[in-house]
């Protein structure tokens, strides 16, 4: 399901008990350093967004960070919020099956929809010239 | 084995059949968000670097990079070169292991030299106002 997408990047919600996002470029790259530096300093703002949301939904015990793309060498960013008594935890994801465990997470389609609303108020809104700094955004959460 | 260091961050070489590298702050931060702004624009900029050099000497299938710190709540970079008959491969490499190939890479000790000659001009010289892009980089390797 895609969650996001403006002309530079997209946002798809990976089918999982995790709350598991992906950011893809629109433009395929294959490694980061191919990709313009502007669509990269905008990647890792979308990305401290997702952070900073996955964070406030989900009070994860830590947030997962990933770049494979070696089935489809083609740059796309997992972010993955991770608790103590998930199915892999401490292990990535991508490692070994610990335990059983049925999480009783926030609804996702609350997260997904504030998501939405920051990305797009970020940078599709006509005030794009009015981008809020990771300061800003914390203040007024707080 | 720490291969590069400066006030602000560290360079680890993995114990790996594969060029393995891992990016520490000096500072520990439990999430990339958590990192002041200038902090993680240096994180991107030196992983760019690490990326170009590993691609440089090892031409490898494909980069893959990380974050986890599940175990350790403390950010820090994995960057690993990937060979399409590696141990793991198309897997990452906290994944299924699926042969056992001895791979004939060249020499980590000029890649690691390298790599801390280019970091040192970059972030330690005394000429630190004098950095350089990404595509002078890549000019003067060609």
């Amino acid at each position: 399901m895609i969650i996001y997408k403006d002309s530079e990047i997209y946002i798809e919600a990976e089918d999982s008990q995790l709350p598991w996002l992906k950011i893809f470029t629109q433009e395929p790259f294959k490694e980061l350093g191919d990709m313009p530096k502007e669509l990269r300093s905008k990647l890792w703002e979308v990305y401290d967004i997702v952070e900073f949301y996955m964070n406030f939904h989900y009070k994860p015990t830590k947030i997962n960070m990933a770049s494979f793309g070696n089935v489809l060498p083609r740059v796309h960013i997992h972010i993955i919020a991770r608790f103590e008594n998930d199915n892999y935890f401490p292990n990535p994801v991508w490692g070994k099956k610990l335990r059983d465990t049925k999480l009783n997470l926030p609804s996702a389609e609350k997260f997904h929809k504030e998501l939405h609303a920051a990305l797009s108020n970020q940078f599709t809104s006509l005030q794009s010239d009015r981008r809020k700094s990771s300061s800003e955004r914390r203040r007024e959460k707080d």
